[in-house]
């Protein structure tokens, strides 16, 4: 845990729940992404149909869509289910755009029926295989808390600079821009970065989100 | 105005600033925009690079790299040049996909510059011109308020409620789903929607970004 990020929130071993508070759990937490895939070559469709399927899906909810497929399950499933697809299009030699969008804990109604108030879920630091697809990517972080919780305020950018200084520590931290950060690395390391901030930040936060633009084999790249 | 969105923030005329905070203006701050464009075609940098050269960047500050294009200006310039950059893609007949991120108000350091606790600041909504080219987008928003202003209190999803039924009223609106509010219709009408929807709650709130995935000419889609 980097020092930047607030003191974890942790419910004393036998405290009574407060009634009618629900109690987080990974299966109504509403932990999922939403990935779209583009793929620069005239031969798109079928690389986007064969990345789907070479990517494992064990353990996941994975609706295709026409604008993004929708993934939903435990992180370490997503994760990988993500590397394996990306790094499956990037394989190709076409130059792939990947848009990644990552949320947990959302207390909407329609979106993702979550109940409001149910407070941040601990989840683990996802590690992923390396791919051997490098990728440069601009990453966003959200997290979306109004009012606290147990004595940590909510401060939006403390905590997205300490999943800065997270991605720092680990070797994919480029530079700060406009609005991003820009990551580069291996698609795996770049992954599990912005994972990493996502759920350390969600430690403190129920509802987070964060966006991440790659781009593989770009002519324009260094 | 919709009845959700909360009693805007004013500041009487003639009151003093208190010394010290930085008065919000529209030079300092961070209006901006980054958008990625990947068209599925063997002629994409041929389409991307006209595509950029058709869309009037006047009054912009414009910076393009290897992941996404970078614009900074006022909303009604820069939502114009969006509208052209994309539609002109679209026009291709190729099958396109553009990822687009806003940001007003960022408190960051390294990233933006302005100084925090400049508050709110008030801007127009932004009409286009229609563009003739249909689309298909999944829009998140991301209101980022600490501590409230000038008793309004934060509540994000109250915010993102007040933009969703303004979706609704405007007829972009198809449905909510997991994390993104799909929107359907022509591109200018999506992208008026997903900016009122920022400058709206951007009336109440410093920092708020959105970003919105488009797929026009969809082999999937209807």
């Amino acid at each position: 845990m980097h020092p930047n990020y607030p003191t974890e929130v942790t419910v004393p071993a036998g405290a009574p729940v407060p009634a009618g508070v629900p109690v987080p759990d990974r299966d109504n937490f509403g932990i999922g992404a939403r990935v779209t895939l583009a793929v620069m070559s005239p031969d798109y469709v079928e690389i986007i149909l064969r990345s789907l399927r070479a990517a494992d899906a064990t353990g996941l909810e994975v609706e295709t869509g026409d604008v993004s497929t929708f993934v939903a399950g435990r992180e370490p499933d997503m994760l990988r289910y993500l590397s394996q697809l990306i790094s499956a299009a990037a394989r190709s030699g076409a130059h792939v755009v990947a848009s990644v969008h990552l949320s947990r804990g959302c207390p909407g109604e329609v979106q993702c029926e979550l109940p409001g108030g149910v407070g941040p879920l601990h989840s683990e630091i996802v590690e992923l295989e390396e791919t051997g697809v490098p990728a440069a990517g601009e990453w966003a972080l959200y997290p979306l808390e109004d009012t606290g919780r147990n004595g940590v305020d909510p401060d939006h950018m403390r905590d997205i600079y300490a999943a800065i200084d997270y991605a720092k520590a680990k070797g994919t931290f480029v530079k700060s821009e406009h609005f991003v950060t820009r990551l580069e690395g291996d698609v795996a390391r770049i992954l599990e970065t912005v994972a990493a901030g996502w759920v350390l930040v969600g430690r403190t936060v129920q509802h987070v989100a964060c966006h991440l633009t790659l781009s593989i084999n770009s002519p324009t790249g260094r």
